[in-house]
């Protein structure tokens, strides 16, 4: 079965493939009122379009969207909207060998043994260029949650991790790895360069922070903050691995160790530590939610790898075309986007149950 | 919002506090025709009953599942099966230290935040004592998949792994660790009893591979199969981080060290490395599906820790009473049953649309 | 496929079988903080209850509901309500015939074309007496929308009606057949003991209507209330038909004749007439919002009927035991408790999206 | 909140407004395979497209389909299909007076009382242009169900019903009406005409039958195949009554009158009577599904009518501007999308739990 749609009270329900002629997303449950128009969510997408340097996959569209229903005169009407954004550069290409053999670590063997078979041109409905989509959603979940800032980047590449120590959320927007430490950038500015040269991807962890959210969004048990955020990061391209908090370093200390100790405040507790990451029993704890989302490297490599063909033969195939040496660096807009769509609707849902 | 349903079209729905009369779950949308009797339930329940090992807490309760409905001479008739286990060992307690203040690092604070108030008899509804109802369910789980098997174990405790040279399956049932490696049960006997005695308390990761998968299973794209058995896996009890196959190792990896190729096979492909944990766009591929949970370290333990009371005062609390000193321990059965409970909605829901 | 939940932010469940142990329902989303005890809802299981005239079936039991979780200290905790009602009076039969053969007008035949078999024991899970586990629910749903009356009554037995000019509420629970018109009320009393002494059975029409639903809630296009309302209803044993406000009459009426002209008023408009049933684009209007509901004779009757056996001969069957000669009686409480329900579901929706 | 998303595995979301650039359905969870394009979608839109006739709205359109997604070379994919509808005679007007003041019995009150503003132009959301939208969906749904054949009509308009006995199927295609009663066609034209010269408006009732429907679908209890059709009905602009099968005239009925003798046949039984339209417990017995569904006459007349400004003032207001006479004409075709977008759901749900 495919499953398009997110959300609960704020859903949004995405659409298009790689190579067709658009793609976007419908929003459903956004409140009336809201201020919004093209220009507000544009730049989400702009950050993460691709061909913006040669870190990323030299596709070049402009990726430009447009709000096709569900605002009147500047305002959401609380009826669904749907942002529409066009494919511009479905670049003409032999898809013949593809068509014929599985990439390993793609979803082409996948999508054929569930669907039949599966529109082959870019992967389809599997290409990450899906989550533009998402990014537009992402914009209009942004307004339904002002009292919130999101703020993502890249904390490690390959086994290379930034310095805490030199955290600049400035730096962030100034180089083309939404890395906060620049030193980390400048070194990974190498590195990713060499992975490129030689058509290898590599591997990215993306760290994202969430301030502002008050105490009590949540929805336990199985609508738990930190279950809605594993499920909204999981289902992004090439995402192997969801920490809230410390993750899986927690399994490493002891109670004394993780304990995240309370203290008087003047607009409710204040804490000495955040190893929870913002979440306790599925609830928001009024600190910064903190989530860490591992991003593997693409498959689309030049090394030839041992495959098979769709009638079962052995072959060897490797990915000509363009792409991204690593996904990682463009999950930021994307993972920002998830984390704004699982808060507005934790916050209407609790609004709703708890008024 | 509490949202207790999971599923889309094999649901649970699960119900009962620590201290109430009973807890239970309703199971609807199974298939008709199976045969089911408690019998079939219990041992999952067994597995995971407290009280068994000093290691675990020292609540005691044959935690007997009745099944009251959905069951006809002894098959499912395909309505919905509602499950019930009465708590009997809700030893009686002060709990007016716990009622006036909140323990760091529980539910206790957010709770309140979020609903005005709380049950904090044993932690009410956020009490672990819940995934009893989830492992009944999961027992019925197991019935409509009978052709995955589905095995988990304890990888680590604290910074303490298992080596994966000396698994033994068998192993897993012999020692109150469900540790597939002998001598580190032997290591880990000697750790969980040092930090038992010192009322502390320790992390700990497990891991849990489902053999038997057919390749297609999975809803892309919000409900891809890695999506939604992170949700599941997230909403547990004490658990902060989820790894689909090589998980965050794979953030340092690069495209062919990552890769999983494939080769013609008697039945469908075979593969000479799982690095993707057995999905793959978020459907599987065939083979073993591979779950890692990282359980943080719980957070009752004797040690006092700076928190606040209920009307915003400085205090110190520690927690009496039975806890289990590494909850990761008894987080075995129920991970394998929220794998089983993906699991068979994903089947279903893959029979629904693709025949 | 079952489906045994209803609603979307406040949702109920339901589980049991006519001669099961018990059966259920549990309440998910309720806003805690609410002040409950079994004492306000088992009037409304009072009311429903069988056994209370010769106008409705025999079988006599106490349907006592018990809380089992969801509730402490006399109030709602904003968690999952489990409520149990024990059946006490399955009494031993032999149903040897009904599980050779089919009864037409039942669910025999489509339970077993559906699921392949059936538990066939008073109607297992199609029998009316699952609508006690509603009219639980209901009871904690009313509790939700403290601003809301609502009030359900036989309008019409047969081809029987009520005369609008001699309706008093307070005749309605007066007399044993939910009847606001005494003289009607009268003329029944004859004609369902006739129906009943005759071994026949004979249809009904209950009206609700809900009081106090502010302006605003219902949540186009496919939530409409009065969508939702026609799920509902259709949901209950025995309907086959649903009105809002003048329903089929307006199919018969011009655009003037069907108007509900508006006028100033000191709380939002007030209304020349309600044509529309208080509901205007699938959003209340701040009038009474009005339903009616048509339930068929029930099927059981002494007449013996022409059917198959489950292996397809020809045979006749009647139905023995006790049965409801009018259904539509005890319906009353279950339409009540299902529009209960639907406004307490669509309170929430609006307040988590309208704030 | 707004919901405009419909069904449980086979879902479509629909978005777009009266006035704004286009409108559109998103069809998720449709099974892959199926041969399509938009010749096969297009007919139903132009059997609903306005302008055809002086007997509906003189607002005119191509109302041409787009498919944007989830086909490859002709077939469905499996992943979501996006379908487009571009407005194109959006009629420049002056809505100064509609913006001001609520059209009596129109949407308009209820959507400012719940959103606080709305889209006044033609309607916005609340338009009846949203259901070509379903149209377009129920095209796909039918590509779901090959072996069922959906068949509306119009029954009634006004006081004014068909006669039965003179029914011809070939007829409903040959007059404006979807009539297949030549004479009650001949009898409709004045009635309509007259109705539409002074201004009014006139109600009217849609009759749809499925054949082919096997035993057997249906989800009970709370998505039986009736309840899941009253509120797919019930959704459409301007319904107010859902029948099955005998619908209200059963609450009339014994049970002896209103039984469906079952007899063997050769594939499963047959019947000789079909009160219950097709639906026993909820699920199908392999009868014909009936539906009637009522239409009021739309509130668009020219006769002023009294209402009050946005701003609580007295004032009378008329319709200006192009409207439909007899809305349940064009209602034919939605009924008929609706009933094939239920049954598609039902149908993969079905197999989904049943194999």
């Amino acid at each position: 079965m495919s499953w398009n749609t997110f959300g609960r009270l704020f859903r949004f329900t995405t659409w298009g493939e790689s190579h067709g002629p658009a793609l976007g997303a419908v929003v459903d449950g956004c409140p009336p009122g809201l201020t919004i128009d093209e220009g507000l969510i544009q730049p989400f997408l702009d950050a993460r379009r691709p061909g913006q340097s040669k870190f990323t996959t030299q596709r070049n569209e402009p990726d430009q969207v447009r709000i096709l229903s569900g605002v009147f005169e500047g305002k959401t009407t609380g009826t669904s909207i749907s942002l529409m954004i066009e494919n511009t550069d479905q670049r003409s290409k032999d898809y013949s060998e593809v068509a014929k053999s599985y990439r390993p670590g793609h979803a082409d063997y996948t999508y054929d043994a569930k669907y039949g078979f599966r529109d082959y041109r870019g992967g389809g409905r599997s290409s990450a260029r899906e989550t533009a989509a998402r990014v537009a959603a992402g914009g209009v979940a942004r307004l339904v949650i002002p009292e919130v800032s999101i703020l993502a980047y890249v904390s490690q590449i390959g086994d290379d991790r930034i310095d805490m120590a030199k955290f600049d959320a400035e730096e962030i927007r100034r180089n083309p790895f939404f890395c906060p430490d620049a030193d980390a950038a400048a070194r990974w500015a190498e590195k990713v360069e060499a992975v490129r040269k030689s058509g290898s991807s590599i591997g990215a962890v993306v760290e994202c922070v969430a301030t502002g959210v008050p105490a009590g969004w949540g929805a336990p048990l199985y609508a738990k903050l930190d279950s809605e955020l594993a499920a909204a990061m999981m289902s992004i391209n090439a995402v192997k691995g969801v920490e809230i908090g410390d993750g899986f370093a927690a399994a490493a200390l002891t109670g004394e160790e993780n304990a995240d100790p309370m203290y008087p405040g003047e607009n409710g507790p204040t804490f000495s530590a955040n190893h929870a990451g913002g979440i306790a029993g599925g609830i928001s704890t009024g600190q910064p939610v903190v989530v860490r989302v591992a991003f593997k490297p693409t498959s689309s490599i030049l090394t030839p790898m041992p495959t098979i063909t769709r009638d079962g033969q052995a072959t060897e195939l490797f990915t000509k075309g363009r792409h991204d040496p690593c996904v990682g660096i463009r999950g930021v807009p994307v993972v920002e986007a998830m984390m704004a769509l699982v808060l507005a609707d934790q916050k209407l849902i609790h609004r709703g149950q708890c008024g």
